[in-house]
């Protein structure tokens, strides 16, 4: 029995053995797939905007350069301890943007003066309230101080633009005014702080100006440009979709790669905040590659806004697609079929031909004419539908379709609002004359301006919308 | 003549002097309107809501109250200079809602810990390595640390919840390891910031949650149901707005008071930001109030989701109204208006029923008669269709009513997936059994489980809203 009993624990512990080792290996297995899976998120998101990988080798610059006032003996005994604020500034400051980083650095450093020497002024007056009336004074001055301009980051203006700076106020004012009770050399400490937090500034600006930059304001022109483009896609390849699946009367399996461009409008729906911010940023920047020192930033606000009214139509339209892909041919289709199709399609191209406008920055006239047909289109439409009422034999059956034909009118009158809006635009930021050509020559003579990666493909592409245009 | 002279320069010195008088006068007079409008303003945003001023005297109550540390002798022998990181943290850590303040608090207590740890250490393996190559591995150390955390700042995931502390993470290390260099009681020192940190973060968490908190989660609820409410609003008028509209055949002006329910679902469009950062905030949150430890916060975002869906649509039907004013009333509108204006009006109902399911965390079985009616309002919208087509006479006049009319099906749709999205809500949150008379006994019994100023009225709210909805 006790053989048998040293058996069965052999056995037992031989099982847990086991057990613990095939766990184990799950386990290794478990996290090497989640080590895997993170090296290839990571190398993901380095790939989407290549960009990033560049922003953190600069920010590593700029941390490890300033913290060479600690190494450097001449340097350390100059500003001592407070070497710590360049080191504090560099981290707090450093943004992905040069605006967001200009923005920070003013703010800090108007914010530092300025509460610096407000605060050597309370102490100085708290001082003559004697020892025991001083740390009260002070202490009311803090109180007020950091309520006021707690309250004064409700204003939207000044939570837009001015929200770091207020931040900066408060703690530098409450660290000035407290720690002058104790310092004596408060002065000398004040300067010592400021410089180092100017150093720190300075050395997050030069940085991120002159290696690599990443300009906000390029970043916004480009995401409108986008952003048209997308609706753009969405509306050329929308009539077809539409009228292609009601045709056959049954759902058509397409690859979801294929459809992408009817799914990318959904980012413009929520890109307000992004747009808003970026404009923000984007004022704060000196001029730079194409744009000039007062680039109007707000205009592109406003044709970010009637893009995403349009996405609004466009979600609607969308959901037509979806809901309505098991109705028969009709009668009454087939008459506004091509109306509509057309309408669709030439909206899409002038919307195309706009955000191409916007890229290369040329005045918006080669839009014109796709907004023409696209009005030409409409009455088509007008003319189709007063006929139609014979054809039709069931309303039930018409209205999704005369539903997707009263929206895509909608949609027009969009786009002539954003063309109004992109010569606006062009108008006060002197876009030069459209080349009916699709080549700029100034493309082609000084690509090396932006000290871009890709510098002739954007003319290429150019000419690629123009075949599009031509040949469909 | 010299008399002539003299008179004239007396008489142009009193020109210039009344002239820089009125200046002078008009300067203060302008800066007074200035002055008085900003007072204003001010006076608005804090009426608009009035917790922004209870948040600003907590600011400064919190810093007033660490800097104490400085006038206070004893704590300040224990402290020294470090006080003022306790100062520094509640100036960056303060924030409006207990949410944000928490999630701050303890990215910048646990980042401080682990980077002021991995610097000591890094500082000592440096120590090793000679005095020639102890700044070079060090600087090495922080380049390498700095770029990982900025890089992994991009990541959806951190940005969202960790942001601040993988800010804090590089400052402290960076600082930390760098000044170890120098400073040999390095370990005393990183206690001593370490400490103050925590007074600092405890004392804002201490603030924030026992004087009157903001709680985000509670924000993301009434957010959530006043978006609801909005569009219910909207809807619940609709139908009469836009045959009214019709019927006279004119624009009827009407104070933009009495329209405000027209647009108050603009806000509805954008707010998804703001939900994100409520319910992320509101995950940091321990149970208060009405919400558990383990409130699904998640289902907010997927009702909002669907909220700001519906509000697409919403946004159509409102350009309805805007552009269809001048038609005359036809009899294919009179055969739809009946059952459109009653489909628009109960599903504006039932989002106004589970809006205030969602206020009054009741499960939304009130709702679910006002979607039957509504889809009963639909099959009699689709017979009338069926009759309507022998009394069209013209397909342009009848496109725009066809066109809300499909608007308001796919409307009521959305009406249906909100209450789906809500069930879930509740069943997950553990909703109480609605209380058909519209007075939950809880409500009435445990008015002060809030602390709510106003105890009695959610339960008038909801008695209203159901007179409402029995007399139309």
């Amino acid at each position: 029995m006790q053989t048998e009993e040293i058996g069965s624990e052999m056995q037992l512990s031989t099982g847990i053995f086991s057990c613990l080792c095939g766990w184990f290996k799950a386990l290794i297995g478990k996290y090497k797939d989640k080590v895997l899976e993170l090296a290839k998120y990571t190398k993901k998101i380095g790939k989407d905007d290549p960009r990033r990988v560049i922003h953190s080798l600069k920010v590593g610059l700029a941390l490890t350069f300033v913290s060479l006032f600690y190494y450097t003996r001449p340097l350390y005994d100059g500003f001592g301890i407070s070497a710590m604020w360049a080191v504090l500034t560099v981290v707090v400051v450093f943004e992905f943007s040069v605006g967001a980083t200009l923005s920070k650095s003013l703010n800090r450093g108007f914010a530092t003066f300025l509460a610096g020497a407000l605060g050597v002024g309370a102490q100085h007056v708290a001082s003559f309230s004697g020892e025991k009336g001083e740390p009260f004074l002070l202490g009311t001055f803090v109180f007020l101080l950091a309520a006021a301009s707690a309250f004064s980051r409700f204003f939207p203006r000044i939570k837009a633009r001015y929200d770091y700076g207020v931040l900066i106020f408060i703690l530098t004012f409450s660290l000035v005014s407290v720690s002058g009770y104790h310092v004596e050399k408060i002065l000398k400490l004040a300067n010592q702080r400021l410089s180092t937090i100017l150093i720190g500034g300075a050395t997050c600006i030069v940085i991120s100006i002159f290696i690599c930059p990443v300009w906000a304001g390029e970043d916004l022109h480009n995401l409108v440009a986008h952003n048209l483009e997308k609706l753009g896609s969405f509306l050329e390849g929308f009539g077809d979709e539409y009228f292609r699946i009601s045709e056959s009367g049954e759902i058509q399996v397409v690859s979801k790669e294929d459809k992408s461009f009817l799914q990318a409008y959904k980012s413009v729906l929520n890109s307000k905040t992004t747009e808003e911010s970026l404009a923000n940023f984007a004022s704060w920047e000196p001029r730079h590659g194409r744009f000039g020192f007062r680039h109007p930033w707000k205009h592109y606000l406003t044709i970010a806004t009637l893009i995403r009214q349009s996405a609004y139509r466009v979600e609607a339209l969308n959901n037509y697609i979806n809901t309505n892909q098991s109705q028969a041919q009709s009668e009454f289709r087939r008459k506004i079929q091509d109306p509509c199709t057309k309408m669709s399609s030439e909206s899409g191209k002038a919307l195309k031909a706009l955000a191409s406008a916007i890229k290369e920055m040329n005045q918006p006239s080669l839009a014109s004419p796709f907004l023409a047909n696209s009005k030409t289109a409409m009455n088509d439409l007008r003319t189709a539908l007063q006929g139609a009422l014979s054809d039709a034999t069931d309303l039930l059956e018409i209205i999704p379709d005369a539903t997707v034909a009263s929206i895509l009118v909608e949609t027009v009158s969009f786009v002539e609002k954003i063309l109004e809006a992109v010569t606006e635009l062009s108008d006060s930021a002197n876009f030069k004359p459209a080349d009916p050509l699709g080549i700029s020559m100034e493309k082609q003579v000084v690509p090396c301006n932006r000290g871009s990666v890709r510098p002739i493909s954007d003319g290429d592409i150019v000419i690629t919308i123009h075949e599009k245009h031509e040949s469909k």
